[in-house]
């Protein structure tokens, strides 16, 4: 189906606005009357820039307090409508849409309504143009979808026809088993957002918290399946207020937008892009440092070896079970230190892999590659890190680990116990929280854990973790308390054991300090878990933090930070599925605590 | 009355707090348990610490789950509280608050939960301990005051009594007189919050939303003065809860506390500190610039002649009518240019309102005077901006303009019909706005007016005014989007006219640009408020703004702006009493097109 949004979801000028709708791939776009009138483009050049940018204006909006309203006031709302047929005329725009009205003069009177509304279309089919009918959720006497369509239906006019919003139908609640009811050429718009289910006044929820399709709580695939059922042909469209997304890059936000709508499409069974090739595990994580020997030093003492060199580019292979560590020595940002720049995920098919990320507009990255290394596909993440999709030493197709060679046997430490990286924990852009998530569903098929708050010393962390079913590949996105220090976020690597305690005295033994965790804590555990005395001794010794969940029990500690990287250690009995959220404040205090005592 | 914090309030480590709720004047604090266990600090070493800054730990909190459990949980719930217990001993605390249970397991039994709570008290009474219990408006049987006042007198013992907090009372909309019929020495604890008005689920409120008190929307004065008509002779003790001082700095949150509990004593009736000398207008706006030209060829342009010159500081006095610009050019940011240092408002005795603002705990700013200068007495608000206490001219007092010399008559310019300042509107640091406003309510007397939205092309600005009843100061607070950009922080001068289109004709005749407006504005104008033509042909050529109330009409445009200064241009008639915040969006989109094509 076609695909538009509402000029209003983006930030910058109306020109930025376009640009940037254009160039993600939008079809058309809704002009969003404040856009129109603060800016400096005249409707005519507005017409031409959508012209020349290929994008149709498939909507005006809104138009609001019309109908059925006392006798003198009709008149001067006709006179401000054809005021607004004049600006549609010159943007070359046919569809207008009127909002249910918020007055206090107007009449709870359907009749009326229906006869004003007819009225309007009668004006509106002289300049061509049709009028579509929404209720906004809050409206002052209509406010439901149904109700807006029985005075359309009463109005009987064929200029005149209903918009139906995924917002405004589903934040009341309201059955969307009743678009069936509506003729499919009545629907005149659909215009789709999503929201986090909050319990808040629907007018500030609607005006700061809409999100796109699949980054909310709401079935907005299931509405526009009824819609298309219904015989709705017309464009999708985005319409979001998002006090986020008002800040964000325009441009990131409209490919965000549309890869939402893509998703949608596939949820609604209006579409089939290739399906993704769901990770099985890490293949690796790759971090780059200017200055390796620092992290050279962590990844000695935590027990893994240094077991091969890339043939023709600066990169270290470290390894420990089925843990590997890519050390690039080439790249990095010497001010800020080591920081995590790229994952590998363990695939059955890197090319399916590969095509449903460029299906899901992952913007690929350019490789520079020798001649005899092994292909290997990578996209960009909404934060820049690098994705690569890997086949590791399998017989049937060339592995990535062939574009190493081995180092001498003496490199390869004493293993600590680590089987396998558990997670990887990505501090996300501030405004890129939302569409990380998105991009992790979409482009690897994980699901999406709930979205928590974490109190941090100096605010809260907000933080949601993606991760496939069988927790093979799981990515926690944190993001920081605000927008500004984008440029130093900090990512962390969770190495799985299966005895945190023996990997941690190793991992000491060897040099590398564990952060310290305040002794309080290890009292209030006790009170809250009465866990053994000598086990509890032993946590307190090494810093390992503890939480537990109906299912399981989780055991985990932290290195040091070296640049914007550190380790974690983790130990999961049972079925516990979390990552320590509990203990999330006492471990940010330690690290603050630690970070000004270096 | 004594005056306490929870360290919840504030952002940092638990030393940090401890020292920022010393420093603004507290006599105690309570001890939010999470601040501990996420603390290197033992007990004993908080103990000291409080100790050796002057504190009293009023409270430990809280305790959670406890009462109205089956039999077999009942046993383990007492072994934790033992185990706080001790916690509280080593700290030297003394009472500890039990909030209402919200565990699934609990049990509705007013009976039993009384039960339970004796038996915890006679433990607790063993250690010198008390319990204060607490509602928690979202308590799973227990929610209200009332209810757990009930159960407190239902279990008996001295050792056990209630805490109130006014938010949970608050917002759940219970009338706080039944205060009345708790004996004084039964209310432990009296904690303070305030919040905004929102309809939303009533814990995402309090955990995100909360305020100090005088800055949402609760009647906490009217509950303090029940709790006091009641007997309560304990501490005022603040618990807030909020996104923004998490962030913000320790020490200025910490007085804006402070701050707000020697409003609420005022309000409550519990003290009489100096009242405020409510101003009546304003005596100047002092701009500072490293290199003057510029503002001096604007001030020109706007009718303002140069009359003065400070006789010992280099600072010029520009005045049209009763508007007085100082031009102080050995001063300011040669990087940002030209900003607006300070404020002078006219009031009938100054001495007293600088008694009223050492009592509100504004800052004193220290002040280089020569000899024979006018004593002036300055205050620095939140925002750094520094706000003088003035009688112009009168015969009584020395005033300020006689530290001024005149300059030459021809240096006058032509007027250009300004007659006094209208209003300043100041940009806030992010994590100011709520402390701001409080600041000119406590110090100046000033009213507030709602807080608003306004839409940027690049974000949402909050902005809220503060006024005097008869609109004879009146003072914008706006916020940017999101903290980072506090640097740049832009302030404009609202200059009142009686004739702006004349006004606005003879500025731009000397040079001075005005801000365009976009022509599609200006329809939009005609389509809503049917405007002679003829009037909105000359507000189109002139780039005025139009905004009407219910009792006149604002007409206002804007001059370029220089570094982070620009002006605007206002003329009221009738009773219009906002600022046009209207046209906010409009005026923002042009200001942004103006920067990037200059």
């Amino acid at each position: 189906m076609r695909k538009s949004i509402a000029t209003v979801s983006l930030s910058g000028s109306l020109s930025e606005k376009l640009t940037a709708i254009a160039t993600a791939g939008f079809d058309g776009v809704e002009i969003f009357e404040n856009d129109l009138l603060a800016g400096p483009l005249s409707p005519e050049e507005i017409r031409l820039r959508c012209a020349d940018l290929g994008l149709s204006i498939d909507l005006y909006q809104p138009f609001r307090d019309f109908e059925a309203v006392p006798g003198d006031r009709l008149a001067r709302n006709l006179r401000r409508a054809e005021r607004k047929f004049d600006v549609m005329e010159r943007l070359g725009a046919d569809l207008l849409l009127v909002c249910s009205s918020v007055a206090p003069e107007a009449v709870d009177d359907d009749v009326l309504a229906a006869e004003h509304l007819r009225l309007l279309a009668e004006r509106a089919e002289r300049h061509g143009i049709r009028i579509a009918y929404e209720a906004l959720a809050w409206g002052r006497h209509v406010s439901t979808y149904d109700h807006a369509w029985r005075i359309v239906e009463l109005a009987g006019h064929p200029a005149l026809g209903t918009c139906l919003d995924s917002f405004h139908i589903l934040s009341r609640g309201s059955d969307p088993k009743g678009i069936a009811d509506i003729p499919g050429e009545k629907i005149f718009f659909l215009q789709l957002a999503d929201a986090p289910l909050m319990a808040m006044d629907v007018l500030q929820w609607s005006r700061h918290y809409r999100c796109f399709p699949g980054q909310g709580g709401f079935d907005v695939a299931g509405l526009v399946a009824a819609a298309v059922r219904a015989g709705y042909t017309g464009p999708l469209s985005l319409e979001v207020f998002n006090d986020v997304f008002r800040q964000a890059g325009a441009a990131s936000t409209a490919v965000d937008a549309l890869r939402s709508l893509l998703l949608l499409e596939e949820s609604a069974g209006l579409s089939a892009p290739p399906a993704p090739a769901v990770p099985s595990g890490f293949a690796f994580a790759e971090l780059t440092a200017a200055d390796p020997e620092p992290l050279r030093g962590v990844l000695g003492a935590l027990g893994f070896g240094r077991t091969g060199r890339h043939t023709s580019k600066p990169v270290e292979l470290w390894e420990q079970g089925e843990a590997r560590i890519l050390l690039n020595t080439g790249a990095g940002d010497r001010r800020q230190g080591p920081a995590l720049a790229a994952i590998g995920v363990e695939t059955s098919d890197p090319d399916r892999a590969a095509q449903r990320a460029e299906a899901m507009l992952a913007p690929v990255v350019p490789r520079r590659r020798a001649r005899g290394d092994a292909p290997l596909d990578a996209v960009a993440a909404p934060d820049g890190t690098e994705l690569f999709f890997c086949r590791t030493d399998r017989s049937d197709l060339p592995s990535w680990t062939g574009d190493f060679t081995g180092v001498p046997q003496h490199e390869a430490a004493e293993p600590a116990g680590i089987g396998r990286i558990d997670h990887i924990a990505l501090t996300q852009p501030w405004h890129q929280f939302d569409e990380a998530s998105l991009f992790y569903r979409g482009v690897l098929g994980l699901e999406a854990d709930d979205s928590l708050d974490l109190a941090d010393t100096y605010g809260l962390r907000r933080s949601r973790a993606v991760a496939t079913a069988d927790g093979g590949v799981r990515i926690a996105l944190n993001v920081a308390p605000a927008p500004g220090d984008d440029d130093a976020r900090l990512q962390h690597i969770a190495l799985a054991t299966d005895d945190i305690i023996a990997t941690a005295r190793r991992v000491r033994a060897r040099g590398a300090g564990l952060l310290p965790i305040p002794v309080n804590y290890y009292d209030d555990l006790d009170a809250r878990y009465e866990l053994d005395p000598h086990i509890l001794a032993t946590l307190a010794e090494l810093g390992i933090l503890y939480d537990r969940d109906e299912s399981g029990e989780f055991f985990h500690c932290y290195t040091a930070t070296v640049g914007r990287v550190f380790f974690e250690l983790v130990q999961r009995t049972g079925g516990y599925r979390g990552y320590g959220a509990q203990n999330a404040a006492v471990r940010l205090a330690a690290q603050h605590a630690h970070q000004h005592a270096v």
